[in-house]
């Protein structure tokens, strides 16, 4: 009988144990939350300039939120039609930390959905990542590698038959200006990843943050997601 | 009173001559028209990222127009605080074509107003340019050159007191979105870039043409470069 006192104590203890425990998950989550996450840009050759250098400047400026890096197969200077070259590095040197994809689109997706080697290490990132985004015929990859199965997503609207070939059990919407399923965040053409992004940064940071962020910027924020005024007549 | 005649005669060959001429001189210059001319980027430490890919995307698909080249005063990898590096060539490799010079902002430009050897180039190659656009803080480097005195110009209104002291006989414009004096265009923040641009095609390419670009890149574009609504209360 005198064993239960005992016993409850032991359990009052462990319970302030388990408490402080919790709280100082609490804050150690707080600070990986105030930690820069990484965002994770995939290149290839021939890429859509703005579809990676619009988010680039969107998540680029919030330096204590977001840390942007470039990644190719082989590392080195990745280029386009418009001869922007960009620095990058390859995928073997990305770290564990917890992590944003971004995936542009471009002339180059037409060749990339046939590249296999591309195609699974998205798979395989995708998968261990935080949030998955693409812009335009970025979801072409996406869709190919197989990830977007059976989920709302979009495309650039004049791309949007070749981009729904790449997978039909995907649950296309042709009027979104961006689309949110989960972790999956997928745009409309080229500047609509503009829009995505800092729609992004409202679902995560609130809706005010956001409208600073793209006032900061000087840039008409198209805020509705769910109607792109360019879909195509 | 017979040599009037000859003389009519003479003329009108002469003037058919004339004609000629002018018709090939039309001829040439459209094929000048229509071989690409360099948009020669001036890249320094910091620059703004979409000061320089916003204006990228507009004119680098542009292919049969317009061809971007990267330059800075040490060559290499030229990046920001945003972390975005891109390859860049030095100045002593331009040629000596037809050319558009562009001028990002940014808070590199900060330091490169004391930058003697930057703004010697930039004076130097904004002379011998054809056009000469910057964007954002990007017109605080033209000022402090010497090349805006008595021009009228703007820059992004969140910093212009700054700007304006970089040279006060330029006629600063605090209320457009962007600027136009002969070969100088000037703009407002970041995404105003984006608008110049389009402006500046439209001057050169007809109002139908830039729209056409606008949609391609499913950008609102902002047409009305008198009025910035970005304009600080």
């Amino acid at each position: 009988m005198n064993i239960i006192p005992k016993l409850k104590s032991l359990l009052s203890l462990l319970m302030l144990a388990l408490i402080g425990t919790s709280s100082i998950n609490a804050q150690n989550s707080d600070n990986k939350m105030e930690k820069p996450i990484e965002v994770a840009f995939i290149m290839f050759d021939d890429y859509e300039t703005l579809d990676v250098f619009g988010p680039a400047e969107i998540f680029g400026r919030l330096v204590d939120k977001y840390a942007l890096k470039f990644y190719s197969l082989e590392g080195g200077v990745v280029t386009n039609r418009h001869k922007v070259p960009i620095m990058t590095e390859k995928f073997e040197t990305m770290g564990n930390g917890p992590k944003i994809i971004l995936v542009p689109g471009g002339m180059g997706t037409r060749k990339e959905v046939n590249n296999t080697q591309l195609l699974n290490k998205l798979e395989k990132l995708s998968q261990t990542s935080d949030y998955v985004l693409s812009v335009c015929t970025g979801s072409a990859l996406l869709a190919k590698s197989g990830l977007l199965k059976g989920k709302k997503a979009t495309s650039n609207k004049r791309a949007f038959s070749w981009v729904v070939s790449q997978d039909t059990k995907v649950d296309w919407d042709k009027k979104a200006r961006w689309k949110v399923d989960g972790k999956y965040y997928t745009s409309s053409g080229v500047s609509a990843g503009m829009d995505m992004a800092l729609g992004f940064l409202a679902d995560r940071h609130g809706i005010d943050f956001a409208r600073k962020v793209a006032k900061e910027i000087e840039y008409n924020w198209i805020e509705d997601k769910d109607n792109d005024n360019f879909v195509a007549e």
